[in-house]
């Protein structure tokens, strides 16, 4: 089922290999582009579903200029309306997370009233008829589907199926049972550089031992074997030297194996970019993800989050551990942003048209065909 | 001379009335033709007179890019100057008011001097001749209109006459006397939100019993007749339901009635927009206006005044009862922000194309009709 | 050699003679115009040569989007390269001035290094041939000159020779042996003004008299004398008034007069604007020059500095002198500073087309007409 594909010494770079051109990092044009047909028309990651446990609970999913309430409605169902009353357009709630008491979603500004799944059913004053309809006024409805706990959503009309796009993601976890962990620490970061960067920098090691000395101890960068599947799904794993090591600060496990993660996988970290807007980092103990937020060309916010089995987020004894795990990858996040910062004002330059992938660097190319044909971009102009 | 039309309980939709499309409230290319066709053409309130009492009193107005010195020049009369020097452009003057000690307005750059009216009595070391004149170099005039104590300007070069854009104003309101009134109080608010939001707002009592309660108790949202003059302004009245009451936090008059207001007035409080910039409130006891400033698409600087006759401003016994107008409407304006910054919000949206105005709203669409008519846009694409 | 020309006092207006339409100071798209076609493409000044006078020592120079390394080499030589790591674009340094330890430029991404001459002597795990050889992956150069201690850079991949561009400035101040000369004071201002306003304010002393009552005191205005070379270097002289006298609040000297200086010239300060980006103003006992950093159609960072011999930097007894210099200059800068934001003002109204140039500012004209030369704006649209 998995392929991977060991990653030599001196794998050759390839004749033609070169990366975008800057103006994919830095052009609002085409920043633009890429809201309307990626982030308002791929399934993206939206949050966790444990963070809108109880009927009535949501939480707001800030989608460039989209506000998307996702909601657990009466019949325990999630539910993804747009943030949008239809009477006059108002926003119908403005606090990031909460609770709906009424377990209706009332619009602040004229009373109309929708049921938890959408439906109107109060519009004081508003009499039937004359091209006036409430059963033709429901919230304007996104798609939303669980995914071993994580919650997607679409924003498009009519999305592809959920598991056409995310083809690479099924059954590839599932020894994790991520729906049965829970988040035990997150960190939100804001950093200045295009959302591809993020992405760029998770699927290549050729950057560790320079710049995560850390890291390389507990997993020597050319220990790296990419996964070969197709599409938007892409990554790959690395050798945790230590035996029943992981990726904390001294390189010991921070918890017992998750669920029934065995075998090799007890001694690999894997690195996914769900494309386009999550990084999936499972380790034998705990699971890492973060979620990418662009917030124009040049700026993103990065939600970093923590998983952990609730056994062990609830034993006092493991809270070190959890922190020791925490700690190891705050310090590699932040060596990873300095770099890439720094890539996004260098690619500025007038002189910087298109750089090189190295071989180790294949897999950004495939990230990039990836983009250039969600955009529908068949050639590219330097 | 007035007609008012009762609105009833039941009035129903009528068929096809949507709302603006959301680029309305949101296009820099709408908000620029809104400038330039509205802002720097019709006539917008400025100031009031009696914020410059002295010969050599200025008070500057800010239009989006154009600043307006308004003064008062030496025959007493009111005068409105582009506050740009014809030597090579410099601003003449930066305070936001001040008198001119000299009795006349000096470039600080070059010290070219202009008399208050605006002509230009001294450019050191220019000759005259080869093309240029002083006579021709006075300072660019605008137009001013005194109405009632409250000064209007028009940038235009040939604006239509005052009285034509506010026919539906003339004599309307001459019981109170405005031009004697004094400002006793005034609140400057910054809010996030489209300029024309906050007229629409303030034209419809169909959102007061859920926003505003207390408003709601003082004069029943029933009671709302709607004026149907024709043209840039429109509004109706409320019904103050104590007698001899007022807007004020105990429903209480805030003062004895102003000038010859008598008869019905006595319980009305009367809501006119005075289109484009300027919200007109009078009440029994006092007058209460909002002077709308647009920074952009989606901002607006909203100054709000108290004019009271000068014997209640200057009686110490009667500040109380001042205040209490202040904290009413206090209350009510920032319960009135915050749902038009929501609907700014909202109305960013794609799924927002156009919203339904039910019966009680149809004089937003007059306020529509009246912006697309100046704008000429005589088609709508949503 | 040097021919210049007295300005009386009933200096004619020309006619015709018009100010630069106001979008030349606010139209972004102009803006961008003059970055394409004038600062990625003038020899612009960049920094002092003394401020990296060590092998390894580099500074960085900011102009618009380009970051330029410039270094000593391990030849003495001092090169100026693109900040952008030839492998993916990454910025590749950082700290605004410093030094290479390693005598090398190492990219913190994936540790690519170059030596200082810009050469790449290691790209770590790059296999050469399939299209990619170190010798054809220098670092991008720009091109660099050392004029009297004056490093100018020109971005051009192939500019005009420097002593083309600054035919006017060649010989001139050669008695003050400015190479020798050293930063004994500095001061950063940020300004809301369009560049050129600033290179207009240095060329016309019409705004003295009212503007700088010290300045004039000590050389009066009316003893103006123009230069009339023709090219990007513009300027002239005024007369000191006080037998060895200076540009100091009492108008002393600030130290002895510098090198060679003798004759006239130590009765003069000279001011000249080193087109696009220097003012350079030799006094008989020091040099003071602004940089000019265009950040935007309406804001600079304006970098001024006072050079003495460095004799007199060092003489403990001599500090209060200078002193007296930079107190003088940060005076006058300032009050030209509040005249040049208010003409950033007034000339964004759409009231001001063109203003007028008295016979004093004719030089102004000739910066305006190199500036359409350079732009290659034949006719101004108004």
């Amino acid at each position: 089922m998995k392929k991977f594909q060991k990653r030599g010494i001196d794998y050759p770079i390839i004749d033609g290999q070169r990366t975008l051109p800057g103006k994919y990092y830095h052009d609002e044009k085409i920043y633009q582009e890429e809201i309307e047909k990626i982030f308002y028309k791929f399934w993206i990651y939206a949050c966790r579903a444990e963070e809108i446990p109880a009927v009535g609970d949501f939480k707001l999913i800030q989608v460039e200029d989209e506000s998307i309430i996702l909601v657990r409605d009466k019949s325990n169902e999630i539910k993804a309306h747009f943030n949008v009353c239809r009477h006059r357009g108002t926003q119908l709630c403005t606090e990031e997370k909460g609770h709906f008491e009424s377990k209706t979603i009332q619009c602040p500004y004229h009373a109309w009233t929708y049921q938890l799944d959408g439906n109107l059913i109060s519009a004081p004053l508003m009499k039937e008829g004359n091209g006036f309809l409430k059963s033709e006024c429901s919230l304007f409805k996104a798609h939303v589907t669980n995914w071993e706990g994580f919650l997607f959503i679409s924003l498009a009309e009519d999305p592809v199926p959920f598991e056409d796009q995310m083809e690479a993601l099924m059954g590839k976890f599932s020894d994790w049972n991520m729906a049965d962990l829970r988040i035990a620490h997150h960190i939100k970061y804001e950093l200045n550089c295009n959302w591809k960067l993020i992405l760029h920098n998770y699927q290549e090691c050729y950057h560790c031992p320079g710049v995560h000395p850390l890291l390389s101890e507990l997993t020597p960068f050319q220990s790296a074997q990419h996964d070969f599947s197709k599409g938007a799904v892409i990554g790959g794993f690395m050798e945790i030297s230590k035996k029943r090591g992981s990726m904390t600060m001294d390189g010991e496990a921070a918890g017992p194996p998750v669920c029934k993660v065995s075998g090799d996988d007890l001694q690999r970290v894997y690195y996914y970019s769900v494309f386009p807007n999550m990084l999936l980092t499972p380790h034998p103990d705990f699971v890492l993800f973060h979620h990418i937020i662009p917030k124009g060309p040049g700026k993103i916010i990065n939600d970093c989050y923590w998983l952990f089995h609730p056994d062990v987020i609830e034993d006092k004894n493991a809270q070190a551990r959890i922190q020791s795990a925490v700690d190891f990858w705050d310090l590699t996040n932040r060596q990873d942003w300095q770099v890439c910062e720094q890539m996004q004002v260098g690619t500025k330059s007038k002189r910087f048209t298109r750089g090189y992938y190295s071989g180790r660097e294949d897999i950004l190319l495939s990230l990039d065909k990836e983009l250039l044909k969600a955009l529908g971009h068949s050639k590219i102009d330097d």
